[in-house]
């Protein structure tokens, strides 16, 4: 099958729009047996969004304000064709999936903008405000929260066509100051091309397809933040146009000079205004010096306690500190034909036995001294936790893959699976309870995988990262995933984990963030919001359950 | 001389009351060599503040009001004796001592309450909201930036007496809870005492006379900070009692659930509310696998550049990491004797000259082999720019006596010199700029020392900590002083070090922090305040600029 351009299929599609995943045949089998699906669906795709995208709402905008708009910017950066308006509607959160494969498009912006500059986009906040018009930034179009939908229409302000550069780089300061609209690899590939070398060491899953002020605006994680920590342990400073002005802050390597208004603006996803650019930390990049180390350990718990201690130890971090839990770690094996294997007999005879081993993934960067320290001490702590080292090789190969399970989720949902994932972050103490009741509720359902993982450690806790299939409930595909959906963040809440690690809020999860952070907390937000945003003219409707 | 219990002496001394610190002979024949003093100078304290207090101001309050305070926390709790209310009035900025020893008693409250609990806290809260009077949070009395003044008079709500518990400790999450008048010494003693010992690692220099709530609500830093962290680095959740409500975060190792709420909180200085209760980080206590040692460096750019390349190093961070600038060095080996030792003509003949040598003192913390690796790649770095070890000693040395300069400062008063500190932060190619252009704002004025040292090191910069001695100019010591830190404080601001990088902002640089952080910024500052503070009763009249 070939995808065309003006399909909702393009639009909905992870990566290159004309290139279509398959599943291998190990897949296929597994996926067969686990939900006991024919073969037969998996040649036809389910829902596959075809047809050429047709958007039924007319635009809210006049002419005369799409007029002002390329009087601004200039006609070339101004679009107000379907394809655009249905494009930038939706991110890559389940749901614009399943609405892109119905032919829906809910929420679309009267028209998109592509800002030249800076000056730009304050010409157009102005403009917008003074007129009241919804001004939703858009970025890599990965968010999987809902939080770029434009329920009261407006501008959709795309900045990845133009402020996608790296503005200076300071070897001095060990920094970097870049446009808010660069993609991950072509900001990563500029670092690690510049002078002897750099990284910026912020790989989320969504990497290739999401950019630097999106990484910011929604407090986002990379695979290795357990040394580089979160983006915002890596920004210095930023720049925020909004409503009332423009936000500045400053480089200094910390200060105490009042409340800190740079973690204001982080987690703002845009209602406060718009990132501009944003000095972040780099650090020297030599991947030959990075070391990979695996281990299988008996079960969630005791693994679960190796990545505790060697938070606690006071030796260094590694950077990857990935735990699959016994479920994923199943799959794993089942999916890599490991099972039945000579190795697989040898683990089961040294007692690491299927549906209770966990695979451990780790890596180190830096001086190689440090991360020949690091690994001995966790395999130290590995070992009296009964853990077995499997060598580099899992580590690798796991890397090695890295960004292609997300390439997965089409074709698994040609396939009529339901594929989503929803993070937390727990303490140590309370991590244990809100994984085993979290995965209880997404298996209460018939036939339904939950794959929990660990992926970002701290010295008080940790993520849980859930990822879970089941066969869709044809014909009621939406009403049936949300209230899935529903359950399955109400147990993480309910069980004391935050309700995102990383993702965000978006309008996914607005709902609940009164129930987060306390009536008095909501109307701290609410507050910020009306003094940035007077009018509500930013990315309103919802996100962060502001209105 | 003996002190009298009741004097201003009293209140602006550091430590107990009735010790008088000595400058021993070496010390006094060096000031007196430097400021060209006679003798004489040194035995009648000059301005010693010894009659008992008065306050001549009158209280705001009604013996109503006062009446209804007592109801509320009982009448044990309240005092409006003319010493309470002196005492409460000041911190120990420089300014407080001059005044105290002028026996000025200029911004007192009017009445000074000990809160039981949190409840009383809101009680109060809620009482003076209602009856719009002023509310002035009160820990270790240890403010050098006048965040204690009362000029609105009202109360003083003092933390120290009731709210100075440990409520709880979290072994598996590695973290405790402690409200927030606890003092440091019985903090830290709690926790190396709680089971196999812990610590907080936060020392400042006011360690033994500051809270809890003091280092979060100034975002302070302790002389280990490199490894520790500042305390908005071990800070995991607050309890904030607001005139609005309570405000309370979660202890979420990290989240993404929109702007940080506990990152605002942290540095209002007691504007927005009343901090009760802190859940914190801590680290095993295993003093006996620290690591110390030391250096002499040739010069100061070369010294920076080891602390520089060390923080980009990417092998772990020391826990102390303190550098003496070429002046600061130069009164040491005075003080210390060294000058013209065996040693000292050692040093000068490798070609570690005087007033262009520096020290410099490392320790490290946590696992020994952690330390042991740290000390390898500092000493390798030390080499390669030119550095000296010279061992242990100078660095236990100089830990020994950490706490006690803060004593020196009554008897160098009380000899008629002006000793007081001004403290930034400034990136690394900003610090060589900040670093000489304030040295020489210091230096301008005759017969006046700058002594400077950088104790809290990151990958992008580090502090830079001004102590600047100089005689007072007699009967116009006030007038003086101010135009002269006026002139440092402009100097730091104008070649981009922040306003302040662990003492705070209070009343003493409110007037900066429009230059700071801009004015979109501080109508951020002020927004955040009306909806906390929307009476204005909470530490009002000029701390962090605010009204």
């Amino acid at each position: 099958m070939k995808t065309l351009k003006d399909t909702y299929r393009s639009i909905l599609k992870w990566g290159d729009v004309e290139h279509e995943e398959t599943i291998d045949e190990t897949m296929l089998n597994l996926l067969q047996k686990t939900f006991a699906l024919s073969a037969a669906q998996f040649t036809e795709p389910y829902l596959p969004g075809n047809s050429p995208v047709k958007v039924d709402e007319s635009p809210k905008l006049s002419s005369a304000d799409i007029e002002a708009l390329q009087h601004l910017v200039g006609p070339e950066n101004v679009n107000s064709d379907d394809y655009s308006r249905a494009y930038h509607a939706y991110g890559k959160t389940y749901l614009d999936l399943i609405k892109l494969r119905l032919e829906i498009v809910d929420n679309p912006p009267d028209v998109v903008v592509y800002p030249r500059n800076e000056a730009d986009i304050v010409a157009i906040v102005t403009w917008a405000d003074q007129n009241k018009i919804s001004l939703t930034p858009f970025g890599g179009h990965s968010s999987v929260t809902r939080g770029l939908e434009c329920p009261r229409g407006g501008i959709s302000l795309d900045l990845t066509r133009h402020l996608n550069q790296v503005l200076s780089v300071n070897r001095i300061n060990s920094s970097v100051t870049v446009q808010a609209g660069m993609y991950g690899p072509a900001f990563e590939k500029y670092l690690n091309n510049y002078k002897d070398g750099y990284t910026c060491g912020h790989f989320p899953q969504s990497f290739e397809f999401s950019t630097v002020g999106g990484w910011v605006v929604t407090r986002g994680a990379g695979q290795q933040s357990t040394s580089y920590g979160k983006i915002e342990d890596m920004v210095l400073s930023i720049r925020l146009v909004s409503p009332v002005g423009i936000v500045e802050t400053r480089d200094y390597p910390a200060a105490s000079i009042g409340p800190d208004i740079g973690h204001l603006i982080m987690g703002s996803e845009g209602t406060y205004g718009i990132i501009t650019a944003v000095t972040l930390k780099i650090r020297k990049y030599a991947p030959d010096q990075n070391r990979y180390f695996s281990f299988i350990c008996k079960d969630f718990e005791s693994a679960v306690r190796i990545m505790r201690e060697t938070m606690q130890g006071q030796f260094g971090f590694p950077s990857m500190f990935r735990l699959s839990d016994h479920e994923e770690t199943d799959f794993a094996f089942k999916l890599k034909g490991a099972e039945g294997s000579m190795s697989d007999h040898f683990l089961k005879l040294l007692g690491y036995q299927p549906l209770k081993r966990c695979l451990l993934y780790v890596s180190t960067v830096g001086d190689p001294d440090h991360g020949k320290l690091i690994q001995k001490k966790i395999s130290r702590l590995a070992r009296k936790n009964g853990a077995f080292p499997l060598g580099a090789t899992p580590a690798l190969k796991w890397l090695e893959q890295r960004f292609s399970s997300a390439y997965l989720r089409d074709p698994l949902m040609d396939a009529g699976i339901m594929v989503d994932t929803l993070e937390t972050a727990a303490t140590w103490e309370n991590l244990p309870k809100v994984w085993q009741n979290v995965r209880a509720v997404i298996k209460a359902r018939e036939s339904a995988v939950a794959m929990v993982h660990i992926s970002h450690v701290y010295e008080n806790g940790a993520n849980l990262y859930f990822v879970f299939m089941t066969p869709m409930v044809k014909g009621k595909e939406i009403a049936d995933y949300c209230q899935y959906q529903n359950d399955i963040i109400t147990a993480i809440h309910e069980n004391g984990g935050s309700l995102s690690h990383h993702h965000g809020i978006g309008r996914m999860l607005g709902p609940w963030m009164e129930k987060e952070i306390g009536e008095t907390g909501l109307n701290i937000l609410k507050m910020l919001k009306k003094h940035f945003d007077p009018n509500q003219i930013m990315n309103p409707g919802g996100t962060l359950g502001l209105d």
